[in-house]
């Protein structure tokens, strides 16, 4: 029987807030902040409590535009350090590696970076490639996550033999990820079960990565939490690809801990998020839901989205069909 | 122990989905809405296998101004006709009560009228005037609803005494109502376990009024569901005051009753809420999270949203201290 970790109104140390703003926002513009922004933000993590800033991916240069895409696709080196500098701060650096995209050659030793956590995302059939990049960032010194996408299309008990097979690498953390936003909180639940009976049994830590198609981001990151989640993804104002993400300032109204600042988030919005939410479209809307509630990708979505087409019966029986 | 009823593929032959579109949309635009647009939504209920519409308050015309505030603040008899005839159709019609602005003489009896179900919101304090009502109304031939508003500044055993008050009165439904929009699922899930404890032994059911200011009413509305709670208030779009409530259309793709029908919802939201959403503000919003997560009526919520004021800092200061 699952029980509870922690009170409403108790603390609890293991919480981590990780705030992926940079890294989910940028597939929402190609990763085209600019450094104000990302300064910005990274002091707003600061002064907030934040536990981990993801400022982006470490795709590389070789394999994708420099000039299609922003700096924070790449996370060069010295694009970090001119935000952070050396961050002799509480504030931990993580960085996404994509599996095909992300190569082991072009990541240096921890020594070498201010980058502190490697997060491996991948699919159900890239888990021996997640592996290998698990090992190596592991070698170099990192602290890593996989962040296994899609889970809501695994067929049968695979995902039982991908847990299985994560729980004897060296991963710190293994994330839940609803990659389109179709899970109840009720799944979510079993979900974190599932997970934790594999990974607290090797040492290691459960994540949870929502997304608000069903407008059930929120809740179903706390329900992981309350259930023994401890790395919790969040942005700023949801801000992130399709029906976006957790949004940090409901996470931080939440959480008891006196360390945690809602105050500089609020700040960060009024000063940052009020104009970008003119200019660029995230968040719960219809045809988000409709993929959500399909268990589809939300490409067709956010073509939708983009085209300012509200004809939401024709976009149902078309993703319906599919 | 509380048990969950049915499961996430089961059909709840109990459960009822209750749209209060033109009551708590009201709230946003003085109850203005055009007969177009009243009818259009009507069919849409029927179409849609809504269980009951509810179709505006029964103020009384000598204690508001009709100058003021459109057909369904007060609900002639002749006005709710216009629209839906002698409806002939499974759907029913509600319309709620205001303690001290719906007068009981003026509520002719269900035998001379269209309406199937009073709806009577009360706060704490005027618990006995609502028995008066549910008393009344009952005995005229309808079917009532009692609405406890503002029960998260309910103080110590308060709420389990007027619970055991209304226990014994002939209401059908007492309704947990989350008028702040504060509660988390949690709380949520107790307070249905609490009150389950007082209806089911009288033969009454609960519901689950829920609002969006956490962007949790979805979320709400869903654990009160699992735990027992059959009636289920919704609105299209969310479209309600302030946060906004629990949207019909994310409900509707989650029940597995193949009477519920999702397309006319679609085609609703097509033709009369793309629209409206251009001129009426409603929906999750920061000032609003923060009268949430305060526990505080969204009052100034609505006129910081009025205004346009995105100085939340500050917003956050002013409710804080109030």
């Amino acid at each position: 029987m699952l029980e509870k970790k922690g009170t409403i109104l108790s603390v609890r140390e293991d919480l981590k807030v990780f705030d992926c703003t940079i890294r989910d926002g940028g597939l929402v513009n190609n990763f085209h902040f600019s450094d104000e922004f990302v300064k910005a933000h990274y002091e707003m993590c600061i002064k907030a409590g934040v536990d981990y800033m993801e400022i982006g991916k470490n795709v590389s240069p070789t394999l994708m535009s420099e000039a299609e895409y922003g700096p924070w696709n790449f996370c060069k080196e010295e694009d970090i350090r001119r935000i952070v500098g050396e961050n002799n701060t509480n504030l931990k650096i993580a960085v996404m590696s994509d599996i095909g995209r992300s190569l082991k050659e072009e990541l240096r030793p921890k020594s070498e970076s201010v980058v502190d956590m490697i997060r491996i995302a991948t699919y159900i059939h890239q888990i021996p490639a997640a592996i290998e990049l698990i090992e190596d960032a592991h070698a170099k010194g990192y602290e890593t996550t996989v962040n296994i996408m899609a889970i809501s299309k695994s067929f049968d008990d695979e995902l039982n033999q991908v847990l299985e097979l994560l729980a004897k690498t060296p991963v710190d953390v293994i994330y839940i990820a609803d990659s389109f936003g179709s899970f109840y909180p009720e799944q979510i639940r079993d979900l974190t079960e599932k997970y934790l009976s594999f990974a607290e049994k090797s040492g290691k830590k459960v994540g949870i990565h929502a997304h608000n198609n069903l407008q059930l981001a929120y809740a179903n990151t706390l329900e992981a939490m309350i259930y023994g989640a401890s790395f919790l993804d969040v942005t700023v104002s949801g801000l992130g690809r399709g029906a976006g993400n957790c949004p940090l300032e409901l996470l931080l109204g939440f959480l008891k801990n006196p360390k945690y600042n809602q105050m500089p988030v609020f700040e960060f919005i009024e000063n940052h998020i009020v104009e970008l939410e003119k200019k660029l479209d995230w968040g719960y809307s219809i045809p988000y839901m409709i993929t959500g509630q399909l268990n589809e990708h939300p490409r067709a979505a956010m073509k939708a989205r983009d085209e300012g087409d509200t004809k939401y019966r024709e976009f149902y029986k078309n993703i319906h069909m599919e």
